[in-house]
């Protein structure tokens, strides 16, 4: 079974209930792509909120030391393109990724959660928040479009 | 002279100036943290305009196979905010990344070109237009605010 | 006294506690320009939240018979660039509106709550829920500066 | 014949070609709601571009005596949904509106004008300039939806 066919099988099964810790672990085992380079790990999927988490090294950086804001876009897109496509139960596109960067952030993990705005036949609008230690750091409002 | 020392000596000169060829490669040479690790290499750097390319590769992807939104913001991100320190010759920090995605790319070459809507006092406003083979593929509008 | 001057009493007392009901009638009285053409009613106006309303009529229809989304927009900027002013006790201006448009609207009662996302030094973050009988119809994000 | 019929009878030929300055007059007649109560008056309608016009006046401002935000994004949803019906002959919503305001404005002229950046299937994107004798004072992007 290849990797896609892994995930839809669990995407399937989110549609029903939560993931199970071992079923987490392998969503993030077979999550190749962006997610994987940059270190993103799902921690919750269920059919109206996913979260995730990574720990920022210097890899994630600017040049001056603290985190890329394309960094915490990435970790929404990540994060609410899954949710959509386990609420849809269909295949979902981003459109539009509007992230606001509110507490610059050097170390230390980051945890995201997506939860819905407007789930709609053709389009969802998803909120992200990204915090650190209890603090928001940064905020996405991710608008998808469901190709059913 | 450290990373972010050389970085600092070439923005100085794109002040006044565009970079020629071996100072782009000192640049990027320098460019450590997320531009490095997702490949972005700076391709053009002056008072008004920055230029950025990026080969897309799987590990750049979806788990369905076409780059992640992230990846345009990224770019985006990583081009406009050193766009902004070139143009306000001062410390500049993105405070919101909004990037529409309007064409799914899975290979080949992403160009990125950085210019200003508003260049104020303490925020500056950026259009990044992302093109493959000279079509859009994504455009960002970046704010910043500046530290001076 | 002059509508502003009276205006600018009532945002010294919000900033202390939430206005009463005389005072709303006296704000929403001076309250001037586009908020009054389109008949926006500031109903809570407190240090960190402040809630308006509005009937919709034909006159804040697109020519298709649904409430323009401009209509949306000038809620959300009418309503968090007070709440702004009273968390700041200080000048603010909108620089940038992103609102969703969720649920059209023909006529019948809008109701706006605008609530902080960050209140920093120089720069705010509002989110602003606007509701009809409960259900959601349209949410902005608004970024204030604050010309301290 | 009604309004509405009136203005999608100048939409079909606006598809063939920009429309007559007598036929933008009737088109402006016929506009009513929101652009009426604000004072919109579209100057140009083709099939890829839109331009509209308002002059400032003190019922469009903030208590402070400037132009209030909502009224550029009112501008723009106005002129680019027109814009976004042409170019689809077909109905189309806006989804998002986001808007950066660059100068303030209390009195003048203003003028919109309207071009795509993307025009898809099911959504498209507008870019919504507005100026001040020339000069950018405030910026849309709006995206639509299209009901084929």
């Amino acid at each position: 079974m290849d990797h896609l066919t892994a995930m839809q099988k669990l995407i399937a099964t989110a549609g029903q209930r939560p993931l199970k810790a071992e079923e987490l672990e392998l969503f993030n085992g077979n999550n190749m792509g962006l997610g994987a380079l940059l270190g993103i790990r799902l921690t919750h999927i269920a059919a109206r909120e996913v979260r995730s988490e990574l720990e920022v090294t210097p890899e994630h950086h600017q040049p001056w030391g603290v985190a890329n804001g394309g960094l915490y876009c990435s970790i929404a897109e990540s994060t609410a393109s899954i949710a959509s496509i386990v609420a849809a139960q269909a295949p979902a596109v981003g459109v539009n990724n509007s992230t606001d960067f509110i507490k610059p952030v050097s170390a230390g993990i980051i945890e995201a959660v997506a939860t819905p705005i407007q789930i709609g036949q053709t389009t969802h609008l998803w909120n992200v928040e990204m915090r650190q230690d209890g603090e928001l750091v940064a905020r996405t409002t991710l608008r998808t479009m469901i190709r059913g």
